[in-house]
This record gives structure tokens, C-alpha cells and sequence, in this order.
């Protein structure tokens, strides 16, 4: 019964073998099924099929085998427009503010992303979210054809699994685990724990390239230098997509 | 199999049986395998179990059911702090930004809990979101204890169910479903939607006190005038705490 939670793994080499329409309809049965703020919905599912369109979007993202390989590409997006048009068409005096947008959906995306990994999982098949198009919002929103207030937040791959990669490691309990207040781990709890993982990570031989370990794999993704620039420019799209006031 | 994410309500009434904490650390064990970016699981979670704790905060966030009747209380929420503690300790130059961390974290979070959502209702328990505590960010933190660069999203409640409300309606897939390209739904669409949606809340009796309708409920919940200070405090708050910059 918990299986399909317990045992996930991010799957990134796809059979080419179709997933029926059947099946996909039952995933996004289940991922409209995920709790939403006020029954509201704030968001929507863009599935890529058109051959052309995978192409041009891999373009923007960069080769990777998880697109290149995955028969089901279904962007999860955050919806403000859908539920704004819904309170004119009502002629209900609502309003959506950017944070609120931006938090609102989120949320009700990712529970929704969430249940439809879990369903893919109970159904055989296997999954990933990939955020590569984070690193270009702007043409990703053109191709799409996303007005201002929709943003693509989790490319979700999925298909019938051509690898069983075993299970990540992740922080003990008592790391991520609280009681009653916040308290931080001690540097030796946490450092305890980067051994175990970085340790079962190369066993894993999880990294590749020049890449030796978890140290240094985090500091490929979050390098300050690189991250002050990105979160400049996500500051600008965001705005642009109306998931940020243009003043704070 | 998948009766867990198809059956799944949101149940606001508990019966007063204790959770064991072996089900309470399986479901954490859950949340944990979700889907994390990078494996750096921007989160934490604070059960809270004191009584006194409890009541502090039902004051902040007023009176409701669900709070009052569920034995298990989990704030989920996005953590910062932990990964850049982690970074400095790996002394690797590392650097999330506001922006960054909200996103991330809303993501992590989101996923992670609904993962112990599904959990819970594989277990015979149910469960409930709740999201009072955004109308008191700064109370909530200091209750916490929470550093900034910590950010409660979810309380999500856990107990045995002592009600079975009825599935809730939701749009029909072609009004959130779209394909290679973003489309708003007809009008028609839309209403049709709505009128189903009501029509069925009515029946259920969902709506309470003076609240007729699906139309009157949102206006309640997004009214204009309230979003727009309620927005402003927001990003105040979100500042404060590390997830907006000072200047955009």
C-alpha cells in the first residue's frame, strides 16, 4: 500500500513504449484530486506532444536524457488567470495579489504534481521533475503561449521506467524533524548525515563528470556567482509574469 | 491502489484516539522520499504537541474544528537555514536568494507533505491543510521560534476520521487540461463548470452561516479589499523573514 511512496525514485531513462490515454487520464483524475485553497484550483496542466514543440523546448533547456527519452511531458503550472476570469465571469469583486499568486500556487501545483507522481508510480510507470526551463521563463512562456499570471513550474516526465536507480539517501529524522519549536541541528548531526549520504551517493556512483562528491555537486547548482545573476533575472520574469509586485 | 489519492477528503473532525508514533514515523518517512530539488529537502517540520503551544496558537488563528479535534499538528515548512548552514560547514560558496528560497521551498514543502498526506490515508487516517497561520506570519515565527529564512507554509492536521464528507467537486479535466499550448477555457466552459461545482456543493450542504453559494464563499475568501492589505502585510512579513529581497 505504501509502496508507491516509499519506494519512488526519479526515473530519467524512459522505454519508448506509449503510455495510454487511459492511464493518463487516471493520473490527472488523481492529480485534481490533491487538496486546493478554496476549492479554487490554481493551476493547470500543458501536456507537450507536438514533436516540434519538444524540440524547440529542449533547445532552450539543453539536451538531457530524461526529455529526450520520456514519452509524457506535462508541464504543471501555476493558473491565476483561469480562477480571475472565473470571479469576472461571476461578477465577484476578487482580487489576486502577486505573493498571493505566487504562494497559492505553488502550493496547490506541486500537491497536484505530487499526486499524479504517486498515481504514475501505483500504475507501473515511473517519473521526474525536471526545472531546467526555470533558467528561461521568458521563451518557455512564449512557446507555451502563457499570458502574464500562468507560470510553468515542474516539467513532469513520465513513462514506463528503463532503470531501477536505487534510493536516494536523504537527512535523518531527527534532522528535518521538530517539536514544538525550531531548533537547528548541530553541525555534528548534520555533518554525520553529508557523510552517510555523500558516502552512499558515490557508492551510487550518482555523480558524473569531474564531479566527486555531494560538496561539490551543491556548489555546481548554488554557486553564488551564478546564483546572483539568476535570481536577478527570475526577479524580472517573475515581475513580468505578474508573480511580483513591481515595487515591494 | 489508488484509492488513496482518488478517495482522499479533507477531514475536519477527529476522533480523540492518539496517533502511534510508529504511523506518525512512517508518514514522515513518506514525506521524506518526495521528490527534493537536488536532494537538499528545503524543509522542516514542527509537530506540536504542547497543550500551551497548542492554545497560543489557536488564539492567533481563532477557533476551528479541525484544529481543535486532531491529535497530530506538523507545520511544514520551507527551510533555508539548514541548507545554507550545510554549505557553510562544506565551507563550498554557495548562496540561495529570496526569491530562490521561496520558490524552492514552497516546492519541497508542498511535495513532501502531500507525500505524508497520501500516507495517512493509506494508514486509515485522514488529514486536513490549513493555512490560518498566513494571517499571522510574524506571531506564528515568534512562536516557533522560527529564524528567518524558515517559513511556515502548511499546518497540516492528522487523526482517525469522525466524519465522511463527500468528495468535493473539481473543473472538469478540459478546463484545466491543455495541450502545446496554453488556452483559456470558453466562458461557457467556465460556466458550466461552476454550476456543477455549486449545484453539487449545495446538495452537500458545504456552505455554512450566510453563505449561499460558491460565488459568495470566494468573495469571502478573496475579497478585494481585504487581498489588497492582506497582500501588503504579506510581502512585509515575507521580507522580514528572508523570502522577499528589500528592493525589487
Amino acid at each position: 500500500m505504501l509502496s508507491p511512496l516509499l519506494e519512488r525514485r526519479s526515473v530519467r531513462r524512459f522505454k519508448s513504449k506509449p503510455v495510454s490515454r487511459k492511464l493518463l487520464n487516471v493520473m490527472i483524475r488523481a492529480g485534481q484530486r490533491a487538496p486546493t485553497s478554496c476549492g479554487a484550483q490554481f493551476y493547470s496542466l500543458i501536456e507537450i506532444s507536438d514533436v516540434r514543440k519538444r524540440k524547440a523546448i529542449i533547445k532552450i533547456t539543453g539536451r538531457n536524457r530524461a526529455l529526450e527519452s520520456a514519452p509524457v511531458w506535462i508541464f504543471v503550472c501555476c493558473d491565476a488567470v483561469r480562477p480571475a476570469m472565473m470571479f469576472q465571469m461571476l461578477k465577484i469583486d476578487c482580487h489576486l495579489g502577486e505573493i498571493t499568486r505566487l504562494i497559492h500556487g505553488l502550493i496547490d501545483a506541486s500537491l497536484a504534481a505530487q499526486n499524479m507522481v504517486i498515481a504514475a508510480e501505483s500504475l507501473g510507470l515511473s517519473s521526474v521533475f525536471t526545472i531546467y526551463h526555470w533558467k528561461a521563463l521568458g521563451e518557455i512562456s512564449r512557446l507555451l503561449r502563457l499570458p502574464a499570471g500562468v507560470l510553468p513550474v515542474l516539467l513532469l516526465c513520465i513513462g514506463y521506467p528503463d532503470e531501477k536507480p536505487p534510493l536516494r539517501p536523504r537527512l535523518s529524522t531527527g534532522t528535518i524533524h521538530h517539536e514544538n519549536r525550531y531548533r537547528l541541528p548541530t553541525r555534528q548531526m548534520l555533518l554525520r548525515d553529508y557523510i552517510k549520504s555523500n558516502r552512499s551517493l558515490v557508492r551510487m556512483s550518482y555523480f558524473g563528470g569531474d564531479v566527486r562528491d555531494l560538496a561539490q555537486h551543491w556548489h555546481r547548482k548554488f554557486r553564488t556567482e551564478e546564483m546572483v545573476s539568476r535570481e536577478k533575472k527570475l526577479r524580472m520574469e517573475l515581475r513580468r509574469l505578474g508573480f511580483l509586485p513591481n515595487k515591494l
